[in-house]
């Protein structure tokens, strides 16, 4: 639950099931010099990661959070657009050695990094992304870029431009378009290449138990009667399983997913004009195959921004972090999008995250579903009377929801001072990939012109 | 319209727009030896691509589509999976040199071949792509083994098996998995080498042109008065506009796009069981940029297949066709497969293709919408009693839908001696790119177990 400076009320609304914690938290914006007229205005709502946050390293992803929400906040004050303040927050995100994302992403199965971008624009619904990327140490640079050329119109000769390069053309790509590369061995850092070796190190025991099961079950093949391997952790006998990839005892070697760094960083942003941004960064799985590429690369699965129009009463925007597989399968973003166009946006979310995440008929052989989403929508109306003024302003609805231990999150209006941060933690006894927990805000922002 | 050996009755549908083509085709398998209790049953629905197929060459499409639809068969009557018989179908594809897919794929800006292709299965709901791969003969073998391997659970230590690989990543994995690299130069053909240089040069024209624009609209902006530069096709005077990238005169050296080898081939089947099964494979634009991923290998865009459940009272498969931004904007596979769950297939197609295609806001800015989709869906029931028997049937309905000149079709059931195909136009006068053209059939199989 939040309860930081700036909050007003708490509304904590009625859970309608155990498995769920749902608070929606109410933000109005202190009057400061900064809420004069003519000052521009803006939100963003920025993640670093769903999965699980150590309380250790709790003021650490805390204080990303409020970078990225100032950078981009920087931006939107100077008129940027709000892909432009979108790419800000995701650049500073990814510059952190903290998140899995840009600087000190996972590394794959043979110690190199290959990041997946993606960014859309609600006003022009443009999308670019990269995939499997190596060498660029800003890989949302990238992607912004290219749903920026892809704006321009057609290449020479008829060509359409593209709006999605993977491997070592979307490096040639970035390079050639001013773009420039990371000089190698930059990127990981010493947090990442030591959970590298140890994710290795358990990797090579979990494929000899893996070997020996093989055997042992070719001997009791042969020999028609059962057999015993010793547990390589903890010394002691245990039975075979005829588990086609060596079964349970894997599981004791399952690789580590240090705080903070199990996937993804993402940001959502609506500027003066109501216009939505959205953008997603990540360092993909730990000792993913090289060439892996996640939902943070593809349309639908890591972002979503599309404005309001004739379908679509209001503006939204959506980040997704987690399990890539996952949220590939459910194409998240995109549905969560959707959901949000009903009236009562926490009880759509937290719908679509019981139903079309944890509850999907995509992910039903999943022992769990692991992910998170932030969420914000917009509109030019008065949705809450008593807090209406004569001026006109940009009412912002903004969520978070995730099925994962944590998440952690960081907010904050032009008009604000400073942003503001929080770990949002399953509430105890929730089990992870099982559960949802959704917190959000509201913010109401003055137009400039009003 | 379809007027071939094995269709009974065709029944022309009232155009609802000047614009549309649509016509029903009613398919009677007629009662054969191979129509036998315990004979296995299924059905195939191939394209060799939506985009521009000369006369000249029908036979040629036509051919490949037979063959294709009876590799399916092939596999269907030994009983295998529908994952398996759709992966035969379009290995034939991809082995076409007519075909823009495996060998004889469009090459890439740097004269070399990145295919994209992906499977998909209506049982599990799995899914494997690969994306900008070389060096494999069949790309959308690897799809399948990547799919197949996604079932078999967990990787050792916990790791989650990918269901997407790109470039170098994709390759090594696929070799490392049994499937042979294919020697340099082999997938190259005489036609793609040819139709590489005359798009080059082409290119090279324009960018010449290009060149001159830009210094013109200097000297204009320094002399502040106007100038005129000389057609390099014509000859002729023409005016320099402003366009960012050079404007109208570009045009004239659009690459060309070879009959046939516009864009993707795909398939869609149902077995025995009622499974269904989609896959996709594309060398994807001529000259496209090294790295870029088109909608053959993202998911929802590329094909679809969803077998019935709780919440879909039909079994639905989807392969898509075009060019793959617009196909990849409007998600287009799986837009298909949610519309046919209403009652009227035929109408629901039509009005994806019109609404959620062509009139499409993430597609609002472009010219032309360039797609086209093969769909099929099936269910265990009596649509048309006055066909009924005793005996449980399996009802199949297919239909093909394009916006592009053409599209070049083949269907075949496990009755059938041999597959039917067509080459579907545009009605004449329709423009491509703000026209649909749809057509298709219904067909009853015998449950082999009745």
């Amino acid at each position: 639950m939040i309860m930081e400076k700036g909050i007003s009320s708490v509304e904590v609304l009625p859970s309608k099931s155990s498995q769920v914690t749902a608070v929606k938290v109410v933000v109005k914006e202190p009057e400061t010099k900064q809420t004069q007229r003519g000052k521009r205005v803006g939100f963003v709502l920025v993640h670093a990661g769903a999965g699980y946050h150590s309380e250790s390293k709790a003021k650490e992803y805390k204080h990303v959070c409020k970078r990225a929400c100032q950078k981009a906040i920087e931006k939107l004050q100077a008129g940027a657009l709000a892909t432009d303040a979108v790419t800000a927050a995701l650049i500073e995100l990814e510059d952190s050695p903290f998140t899995n994302a840009g600087m000190g992403s996972n590394l794959n199965l043979l110690g190199e990094i290959e990041c997946d971008a993606s960014i859309m624009d609600g006003k022009s619904l443009n999308f670019g992304a990269v995939g499997a990327l190596s060498g660029i140490k800003n890989p949302v640079s990238v992607a912004n870029r290219l749903l920026c050329e892809g704006q321009k119109g057609k290449l020479s000769a008829g060509r359409i431009p593209p709006c999605f390069l993977v491997g070592e053309g979307a490096f040639r790509w970035a390079v050639d378009h001013g773009i420039p590369a990371c000089p190698p061995g930059i990127m990981a850092t010493r947090f990442s290449l030591a959970a590298f070796k140890r994710n290795k190190r358990k990797l090579e025991l979990a494929e000899k138990v893996e070997t020996d099961l093989i055997q042992l079950k070719k001997r009791r093949q042969s020999n028609e009667k059962g057999s015993r391997v010793m547990c390589r952790t903890c010394g002691r006998p245990s039975k075979a399983n005829d588990g086609s990839r060596g079964g349970d005892q894997i599981e004791l070697y399952s690789l580590e997913n240090d705080s903070g760094t199990l996937d993804t960083v993402g940001a959502v942003v609506v500027d003066q004009e109501g216009n939505v941004a959205a953008a997603v960064s990540s360092g993909g799985l730990a000792l993913k195959h090289p060439g892996r590429v996640g939902q943070a690369a593809l349309y639908g699965c890591g972002c979503w921004a599309e404005n309001t129009g004739a379908r679509t009463p209001y503006s939204t925007a959506v980040s997704t972090s987690g399990c890539g597989e996952h949220l590939v399968r459910t194409i998240l973003a995109r549905e969560c999008s959707c959901a949000l166009q009903t009236e009562d946006a926490h009880q759509a979310l937290l719908e679509t995250m019981q139903n079309k995440f944890i509850g999907s008929p995509f992910l039903a052989n999943e022992d769990g579903v692991l992910g998170g989403v932030i969420v914000l929508r917009s509109c030019r109306c008065s949705a809450e009377p008593e807090l209406s003024q004569e001026k006109p302003t940009l009412l912002v609805e903004f969520l978070w929801s995730h099925t994962t231990e944590s998440m952690c999150v960081g907010y904050m209006s032009a008009q604000d001072g400073k942003a503001k941060t929080h770990i949002s933690r399953l509430p105890p006894g929730a089990v992870a990939g099982q559960s949802v927990a959704i917190e959000g805000g509201v913010c109401r922002l003055e137009s400039p012109e009003s």
